[in-house]
């Protein structure tokens, strides 16, 4: 057997583990009972020592060597390059590093869930502290191994191929003209009049619209499901997708959008290529491409006047059993999306504010595996910033804000800047399919959505990994990232008429 | 590290794995989508070899011959017992048996599920005869490495320590009285007037009744669930039971006992001792002592009339909202809860029939394995039992006859008996229980359950598999297996007024 046989064959046992491994994480958030807590980590830590070594075991470095020689046509070199990638990446990390940053983390986070509600920063910080050391001596055996500098070392576990440079002409871009949009958005937002729908909404009823709606966007109720979790997410495996939600009796604005937003998710991981599936080539490409396909659900479509037009039907069925009630006019419905209030959560953000956010923790973070920054300038820095981009203070107010996130807790430094190039991935991918697609947005309220999905899964979806995210992007858009159609986008929507 | 501690830490392995597998199984009965089902089969089974291989690797049998000598104290000497017999049990199998088996075992089952609608026996008869082939090969392998006769080692699988001498004096004995008590019982309550509750129930009211039932009965829902699937079985890991039901808008009645079933085997998995959890020693005794503990909640106390007095409340709150109607008064239930009327289907049948079932299949299985009987003889043979022990023809009607079961396409003989066992057990157990408690039946009425269940948690439940069946049980009721303590609970249920 050719030694790319093999290593296509050891992908897909890993896949097919993998599997069971997804399904338990998300049975763990959205069904197991807490008392099974423990058992099930142990059995999650069980499988992962599993696969690390099914993943890193010598002979796949052999065949990585051998197959480099063989005859192989294009798509299984973009395969091979996938795998080698995974296959560095994973076995770069010492083993020892691996288990003392996954025990700091765990400490870490799980000590933040109590000490964030109490404010208590000189608790948090010293956690902190030992995971951001961790996580420096991991960024730094990264950037030997890849050349690249530590921090563009840790952007490339989410953003292959994204570097610091990049970015900061992105962010650089973005920093020019977000203030003025924020406040002008602000203030359109401030003299705009609305009323919110009342509740209480049934779960029921809640459910089946978000089903009727995922519906429409094209989610494949036969390999996948809808459920409940504290956190929405997008789980499970592409064969069977698994989204979740939560359910306020009193407010479905922004859960609904949610349930649009992982349906997003949801497709890109549901159409992925089925030649290749089971193989890190057939991958979504990154963090920031996948972001881009569920804000592109979300912002692109979702909240665009003719998308509310198209539900609004539906969010009558099942809120209000069919009556025309004020709160659900097309033009208070808009107005309800198209909010914009800065903030301290980048969670609860809306689409104008949400960049500040990131582009603060993008500085942050930076700053912070290099050494520019310590822990404990992180308080100061954060309030100096927020106030610098949102006129906002966080002095003294840690828990909404340099606490507020779990990343860093986690040692997912380099996470962040992938919201923000999804949010530009989305606007740009959208400004081609306009230019593309005759009448997009009357195909929108009329309900003709799997014209627009069918172009993002020719284009997109069915790629996996096959080129770069910059080969990906050009070849769908015509030219590499570009911050301008997301400035475009925001400026149509929040700024004009 | 001492032999022992090496086997220790290679079950605990295993133990954590198959924790991922069973819940997948249970999530592929309860929750995944239809179009999930080939990459949850391929997920399943790559799993399945994995653990094979763990469990069969030639270093396990090495640390069991050197732990033989080690110095272990009783505990840790029955825990290499059951260590040894699983290994035993697996590694006896040559892989390409095990492979051609469970070919041979899924098409069979998936073809028999078309074919029995369509009373198919001769499309479903050619595949069985594949498959009583494969299993006569493995009756043989297994026979030759224990010792025992052919069916003795296959019943081995399920009920350690039980042979067909033991099984030929106990249902020997059954068959002495059934078919009397049979008629007896039938003909009394054809004379019996009771009327059905009716419905329609709705989903979330039967749901809540059997939550409440299951919290009265002491199932832990900080460790375990209760869901739906097509046919309701107990799933999931000790550490967090899966019980499903389902549920009839019509019918409340089979569906309410089959929950209170299910909780009896997840008691049973959720009170494992927790000292040796994981290790096979803590795993329940066999699959008889399992549905005795079923059966106990079922049969012992689900229809008793103390039980039933104590839930009429809960079944008046949740189906007629409170409301006194007729089909709802203690003796109404009771009657309903005591039909006896022989039929042809084993999962439908009574209390009373139902032993005529499993006997008819022991002796046919038997004679199956041993050769007495080939696969073109089963529908004559079955047809006159069924007449012998219940006077019914299933001349010509195979899909209620001997096509109406899972097990023998599956490949599993020896199964059947341990279903009658079960009956048995439970039986003896609460004779014991009524002359160990004082008054019993006021504690069920009054909802002092947890004496009862204290009494088997500290007999049965904690015992896991440390003591051989026949020690347990002696050990519980002072007596080893006896069927008289079954006869006189269905005399004093349904011959006595
Ligand atoms: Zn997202
Ligand atoms: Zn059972």
């Amino acid at each position: 057997m050719a030694a790319y046989d093999k290593l296509v064959e050891r992908f897909k046992k890993l896949h097919r583990l993998n599997h069971l491994s997804a399904l338990a994480t998300w049975d763990q958030a959205a069904m197991m009972p807490s008392g099974s807590n423990q058992a099930r980590s142990e059995a999650l830590a069980e499988m992962s020592t599993l696969t690390h070594e099914l993943l890193t075991a010598s002979e796949v470095g052999d065949w990585i060597e051998v197959a480099r020689e063989e005859s192989l046509d294009d798509l299984q070199k973009a395969s091979l390059r996938e795998m080698e990638r995974q296959f560095e990446q994973t076995s770069v990390m010492p083993a020892d590093l691996v288990k003392a940053k996954s025990l700091a983390a765990s400490g870490c986070e799980h000590a933040w869930r109590s000490q964030r509600p109490e404010n208590d920063w000189q608790g948090f910080s010293k956690n902190l502290e030992k995971v951001l050391k961790l996580t420096r001596e991991e960024a730094s055996i990264r950037s030997e191994s890849s050349g690249v500098s530590p921090y563009d070392a840790m952007l490339e576990l989410y953003e292959p191929g994204v570097n610091c440079q990049q970015l900061d002409t992105l962010f650089g871009d973005v920093k020019q003209w977000l203030p003025d949009y924020v406040q002008q958005a602000t203030e359109r937002h401030q003299s705009s009049h609305y009323e919110m729908p009342e509740g209480p909404f049934a779960t029921d009823n809640l459910k089946a619209l978000g089903q009727e709606v995922m519906t429409l966007l094209g989610f494949d109720f036969n390999r996948g499901r809808l459920d409940v979790s504290a956190h929405p997410f997008c789980g499970g495996v592409s064969e069977d997708v698994r989204i979740t939600t939560r359910y306020r009796d009193n407010d479905f604005i922004e859960s609904l959008m949610g349930v649009v937003h992982e349906t997003g998710h949801a497709r890109y991981e549901q159409n992925r290529p089925a030649e290749t599936l089971g193989l890190p080539v057939s991958n979504g490409r990154s963090m920031g491409i996948h972001e881009g396909q569920s804000l592109f659900f979300e912002m692109q479509i979702g909240r665009s006047r003719e998308f509310l037009a198209l539900i609004r039907p539906l969010l009558l069925k099942h809120l209000t059993g069919g009556e025309e009630l004020p709160a659900y006019q097309l033009n208070n419905l808009e107005t309800i999306y198209r909010r914009v209030q800065p903030g301290f959560i980048r969670v609860e953000a809306d689409e104008v504010t949400y960049p500040a956010h990131i582009i603060l923790r993008y500085e942050i973070e930076k700053a912070l595996i290099s050494g520019d920054m310590t822990v404990s300038d992180l308080p100061d820095t954060w309030h100096e910033k927020m106030q610098q981009y949102l006129n906002l203070s966080t002095e003294g107010n840690y828990k909404d804000g340099c606490m507020q996130d779990i990343h860093w807790p986690l040692g997912a430094f380099g996470y962040f800047p992938s919201y923000t190039l999804g949010a530009m991935y989305a606007a740009q991918l959208f400004a081609t399919i306009q230019n593309t697609i005759p009448d997009v947005h009357a195909k929108i309220s009329s309900g003709e959505l799997s014209v627009i999905f069918d172009w993002l899964k020719d284009n997109i979806w069915s790629q996996g990994s096959r080129y770069s995210t910059s080969e990906l992007i050009t070849r769908a858009t015509g030219e590499d990232l570009n911050a301008s159609f997301f400035k475009e986008h925001l400026k149509a929507r929040y700024l004009t008429d």
